[in-house]
């Protein structure tokens, strides 16, 4: 560890990743609702490895040679898949030990963007301390990347993206200089009273609570469940605190 | 006037217009570090028509056939032309009647690519009033188009936006869906007390001031200073109150 600031910056979406990535040695990809919140699940629940992949074609590839996957699309299950992206779906015993294939309309694609850092590690607000005291420790250049919702902004992620830049930077270990970390630590401190309150204007949770899936919704705003660190290697998710 | 509800979005980028723009019937431009606050203050000070073109080539064509010409790049003003877009360089008696030809890195991007609506309107801090007036009265579905910097997010063009989208929906004449006008909403709302200091940290705000511009920033940020409405006719802007 050194004495010298590190920085951490946020991007809203995945379509500017090239404008804010600047070699950082590590991406936190964030999606909320409901992708990262399900992946921190599984971990927290002995999931051994999940596989991000792009495209329901390559997830179908997989289910074919008998993989467990999960395809999301739209907010709901792709057909032909046993589940989609519910956290809920990531707990109990029939997951431990297993590797699952995972695809999702916003967040395994951020993932896959994401790719070209040395460290790709997933953030939600159910692991937001864990994922915090993980990059205080690190202490790299950081970006975080908002997985948003087809490329729009979208705001739970950039609240849970502003809580994190906020412990960082309070860690007096990191700086930071563009406008959209300023913009996150401001929606996150006008968030963090009432995550769920704030959040009752959101797009997405509106087309959640289309769904019936607020019990998705409570659970995936709630902070600090679980103790996981997901990271990237060899292109499959594993728990980083298992290395 | 009816009294079916119109929509107000705010789009942070020019790059992502597509993704925002919905065939609305006013895009409100934004581009407060300062193309926008020198087009609104050339009209208060009597200019009669600004033709805004993408590159700096059409502007020397421009200069080349007598027109005054304000050109610039990353700040500064483009080598060869007479000022740039400093808002004190459209005051005073010399503007008065003319036709100013006018090219920026951002702001006179982002009314081009808006060209495509039936209404384009220019808007910043200094013509608050004015511009919320103007469409509360108008009452058709409005985008709000942030100029940003080089297609990043800025968090001046993201307050004004929310200061405009908050005028709007307190009418009652106005709703929104997306999480954008949420966020800059609330961006509006950390800022109003303070423009200045809430925006000691936005990058464009550093950027100017070591180009010794502390004099057009604190213009710029100050709201209510002219009642000009500027609108695109015909491919140049025109005073709306004098059509």
């Amino acid at each position: 560890m050194t004495t010298e600031q590190k920085t951490v910056e946020v991007c809203f979406t995945p379509d500017q990743f090239e404008r804010y990535y600047t070699d950082q040695k590590v991406v936190v990809v964030i999606d909320v609702l409901r992708a990262t919140s399900a992946i921190c699940t599984a971990f927290a629940n002995g999931v051994e490895k999940i596989i991000p992949v792009a495209t329901v074609e390559e997830a179908e590839d997989y289910r074919l040679r008998g993989y467990m996957v999960g395809a999301e699309r739209n907010g709901e299950i792709v057909d032909g898949f046993d589940f989609g992206n519910s956290p809920f779906s990531y707990m109990g015993d029939q997951i431990k030990g297993k590797t699952i294939v995972l695809t999702t309309t916003n967040g395994t694609q951020a993932i896959h963007i994401s790719k070209r850092a040395e460290n790709v590690v997933i953030g939600s607000l159910i692991n937001l301390n864990a994922i915090c005291n993980w990059l205080v420790e690190k202490q790299e250049d950081v970006l975080i990347l908002c997985s948003g919702w087809k490329n729009k902004f979208n705001l739970e992620d950039s609240i849970c993206a502003g809580a994190i830049a906020q412990v960082l930077v309070d860690s007096g270990k990191y700086n930071y200089h563009e406008d959209t970390t300023v913009a996150a630590r401001y929606l996150f401190k006008s968030a963090e009273q009432n995550y769920f309150g704030f959040l009752r204007a959101s797009s997405h949770r509106k087309r959640l609570r289309k769904l019936n899936l607020n019990k998705d919704i409570i659970y995936s705003l709630t902070p600090n469940q679980v103790d996981s660190v997901p990271i990237l290697r060899d292109g499959a998710l594993v728990e980083y605190n298992l290395l």
